[in-house]
């Protein structure tokens, strides 16, 4: 069986891509990072959503960001924008992005890939009904993809056929949650929000839950995760 | 004053770096690692180079690479390689291989250099008389600049030029440590060896150490660091 690696926020679309990794037949290592994120709730969403799709090993990296600072997700100090349209999402890039961590998060997956002899990275990202971030571009994933397949052994021996798979890359959300639902994916476990009360529920006002909530309204359907 | 960041290990190479970015006029932000190393003496090292040569900031990240396992440097079960020859060195990728170390590091590089707004990341690799290591390569530094450009704030908003600067990188041993001293790097200050005595002595026999030390004897001097 391939091996591959999946990022796993415990966010909706990392939940959608581990199911998707495992649809497609591969044994799933899972991934996460606990780096100084104001949405810390979001760990333990991950770690129901590893077990429950039955990954062989799920590796949770702590690595302290907030030294950098930079981002309302990792500084206490920048406040979550609340209330946005959608149509202005898109318009310049929020506090919310975290410098280079999409850079950072990968790193960290290419170096497990390469102790375990993986050749097969999942990301969710999402380049269309995204918050306008840097890092979630597709001409970033394949400068990414070029860059690791000469930065590791394989990649000096010339065998190396590194593939970082974004199957959500070009999906609007409602898209998304159309997939995962005919996958069966559980989304009361997951978690968006990027401002969540201290019990975990969504505050519904944030980009990303709009994001989120207008996904399932176009699936006709409603969102299971608790909001406040 | 254009601001550098330098990744600082402690050891020679990352001492000269540090140096001749601050001879070619850069405000140095020195950035140093923990990554579960054994020889975590070089931390110290890194704290008395930076404080020589007087950085802006020197930032210590704690990241846990020993997670992953996979290298004599981070994996207490695997040795440290003693008395080869040089010759067979650059023969295959050895043991004290990090994997994707560099990729990681430069990464974090990356997040705190769109912090400050810096625009210059330099590391001390050295792909002539180096150990074989594939991230120490000048096509993996271009294949990460190319990247680099792509993934954050700057690269969006298509004003961004972050180069990496790799002066070391077709130097002998020997040049570097002749570039050093006519700098005034003080190279008892600094930690080369893999595989350190407890009080921080040099082994003298691991690879690092022997390409060290035919790095002094090719400048007609000794390397003024203590060995067991």
């Amino acid at each position: 069986m391939k091996k591959a690696i999946v990022l796993l926020s415990g966010g909706l679309d990392s939940a959608t891509a581990i199911n998707i990794a495992k649809s497609e037949g591969y044994e799933v290592y899972a991934l996460s990072f606990k780096y100084g994120q104001r949405h810390l709730h979001e760990l333990e969403c991950a770690k129901k959503i590893a077990s429950k799709v039955g990954v062989v090993e799920h590796q949770i990296a702590e690595i302290n960001l907030n030294v950098f600072g930079g981002s309302a997700l990792t500084d206490a100090e920048i406040s979550v924008p609340k209330g946005r349209e959608i149509e202005s999402m898109s318009e310049g890039i929020p506090v919310t992005y975290v410098p280079a961590r999409n850079t950072i998060f990968l790193s960290f997956a290419l170096a497990y890939a390469e102790v375990i002899g993986c050749h097969d990275i999942f990301i969710g990202v999402n380049a269309l009904d995204y918050s306008g971030y840097p890092d979630c571009r597709p001409e970033f994933i394949e400068a990414y993809q070029n860059m690791a397949n000469l930065a590791t052994k394989e990649g000096v021996e010339g065998t190396n056929k590194m593939t970082i798979h974004t199957p959500l890359i070009d999906l609007t959300k409602g898209q998304i949650v159309e997939w995962g639902l005919k996958l069966g994916v559980d989304y009361s476990m997951t978690n968006t929000c990027y401002d969540p009360s201290p019990e975990g529920k969504a505050c519904g006002e944030c980009d990303a839950c709009i994001l989120r909530l207008k996904g399932f309204a176009e699936n006709g359907t409603t969102d299971p995760a608790e909001y406040v």
